[in-house]
């Protein structure tokens, strides 16, 4: 909080508002439900923060009193007149990223001349370089999902739907002491050149390959983890494209160190394979920041010349996708260390043959 | 679509933006990924609609060019410039009330003299009104977690967690045919009076009240229950207002019917609170309305004087809560007819008393 402070007065903003999301937690502990109900933390420049709050949901609050004030608000009150009244006659305000259009709107109202700006600009730098605590969180929760895809490697996949997969990784993931499955996307044969491909009704058959990536949180911090599975025997054109991209994955980690733009190593993985031929296969960028939330900065995609420094933590995962046929994508979490990178996730690369 | 470009008329908006939530879906069948990469349908008036989506996710869509073509953006493209393309030169644009700040402050940086407005202007009215295909969703949905109840009451609580036990409402959702679980509130002993509990370590023993409030999405339609469980024998002073609260959840479902006001149904239950002594104990609305989305329109709130039509889909969920000591709850899923009311949810209101 007082990092952020001092953010607001170096950026000139008055108020700072904070409602769905990770920011509320980072700052607080709390975390606001995604729900019609709002809550918002304000905290004025060089003021106390305050905490509004729909009256149901006070008794989650862990009162802390030293970094804010409680103000519930009952269902016959209006929330926005409460944050516009605690925020005073601000110029410049920074509002959470995620915040709903409808409140943001409503605040508009009540400051027709304020300029408002998104809070990332804020939070975004400080919660994208982990400390020693949150590298720690982040590499139990890897551990955690790397022990599911050895679990899952044993387990049989012909005759199974894509639905009846993600739940059993969603099962195992808190059996790993996940506290909540954010995702488990298992996308068979053709679905799998659908990268954000939903779990449907398809029944996995022999010679499909299948993408599996999946994740949660545990203790606050994020995994994420793709790895790639044959169903018997690969399908022609598969064996020659995945050796392209674990070579791809690798050379992209490789190029991760201290002082490296993001674009570098997005760049790294796209040469590859686009010397390979695969150029127009891998349709999206090489990989997001990682923390309290599933994407957060680090960006790293072509463009972003922002600068890796120790703590950055992001995915790394380049993917080949084939529409009609099938797709592949190797995903591991890394982290910047003082000298290079650690990767956080340690289950092989290779692909994982099923029955 | 063409109820919607009717109201656009009605109200003077040239443009209608819509993103995450569930006005997309109920648009055009296709539900936006709450990431950070904008998937973002508009509409100008009088003109074709584009859903503009991230490449990655554009194999998703089930295109259908008769209601919206489909403009796939590229990572290194920035998606607000193509919608403020697309958006032309507008004065006034409705906004998905769920779209993020951070795309809001980016549209309104393209276009600083434009009125905005909450895209629920349009669709609210419209999406609380169901059809009878939506009821028979809902009738569907609120039927299976009926059973769910029903199978939860001859399990033992005692002993486990609310983890362990709000895992198993899951499952048995996701069992009975929900397509997701939304949330499973498990909360014993004095967690019971904080409505929104999340989840959490304690073990469940002799002697608690345990308030379950579950919800997931089947065919799109969501369901919403809560019922209250016994473990052995009830606390003293729970009987007494448990049979208050039956009462009054009753009353509320007695006061629905067409013209009746949202304040109305909810005074029926607030004044058999208040008369029994527990008002302050009694300390949100009595209801939202349900349907694509868990909470939407119309709300069952003190000072709502929006009228109930055949077609109102809501919730009707009174609780009584005591602060250490315990909290008590009874939902159901109801639906104004042409002459009154039809409770969704069969199961029955009394406590449940498990081992």
């Amino acid at each position: 909080m007082a990092a952020v402070r001092s953010r607001m007065d170096d950026d000139g903003v008055d108020v700072l508002l904070v409602s769905v999301g990770a920011d509320l937690p980072y700052l607080t502990g709390y975390e606001a439900m995604p729900l019609e109900r709002l809550t918002m933390l304000v905290v004025p420049r060089g003021g106390a923060a305050t905490l509004v709050v729909p009256r149901l949901e006070a008794p989650r609050v862990v009162e802390q009193p030293e970094v804010f004030d409680v103000r519930a608000w009952d269902e016959i009150e209006d929330p926005v007149d409460i944050v516009a009244t605690l925020g005073g006659r601000p110029r410049r305000v920074a509002i959470g990223d995620q915040t709903w259009a409808r409140f943001v709107l409503a605040l508009q109202d009540r400051w027709p001349t304020v300029e408002m700006v998104a809070a990332s600009t804020l939070t975004g730098p400080l919660r994208a370089q982990k400390d020693a605590t949150e590298v720690a969180a982040l590499r139990a929760a890897a551990r955690a999902v790397d022990a599911v895809v050895a679990d899952m490697a044993t387990r049989p996949f012909a005759g199974r739907t894509e639905v009846d997969l993600s739940r059993e990784f969603v099962e195992r993931m808190l059996d790993a002491g996940h506290d909540e499955a954010n995702f488990a996307i298992v996308a068979s044969g053709p679905n799998g050149a659908s990268p954000h491909h939903t779990p449907g009704r398809r029944v996995v058959e022999a010679g499909d390959v299948v993408v599996c990536d999946f994740g949660g949180r545990m203790a606050g911090y994020c995994s994420d983890i793709t790895r790639t599975f044959v169903v018997g025997e690969a399908p022609d054109g598969f064996a020659e494209a995945f050796a392209v991209l674990e070579d791809a994955q690798r050379a992209a980690v490789e190029a991760v160190r201290p002082g490296a733009t993001c674009a570098s190593v997005d760049a790294a993985a796209r040469r590859r394979i686009a010397q390979a031929g695969y150029g127009d296969a891998f349709i999206h960028r090489t990989g997001h920041g990682i923390g309290l939330e599933a994407h957060e900065e680090p960006y790293i995609v072509e463009g972003n010349v922002a600068v890796l420094r120790p703590g950055h933590a992001f995915s790394v995962e380049p993917g080949i996708y084939f529409p009609g046929r099938f797709g592949m994508r190797i995903e591991d979490i890394v982290v910047v260390t003082d000298s290079g990178v650690e990767a956080l996730n340690t289950a092989s690369h290779a692909v994982y043959e099923v029955a």
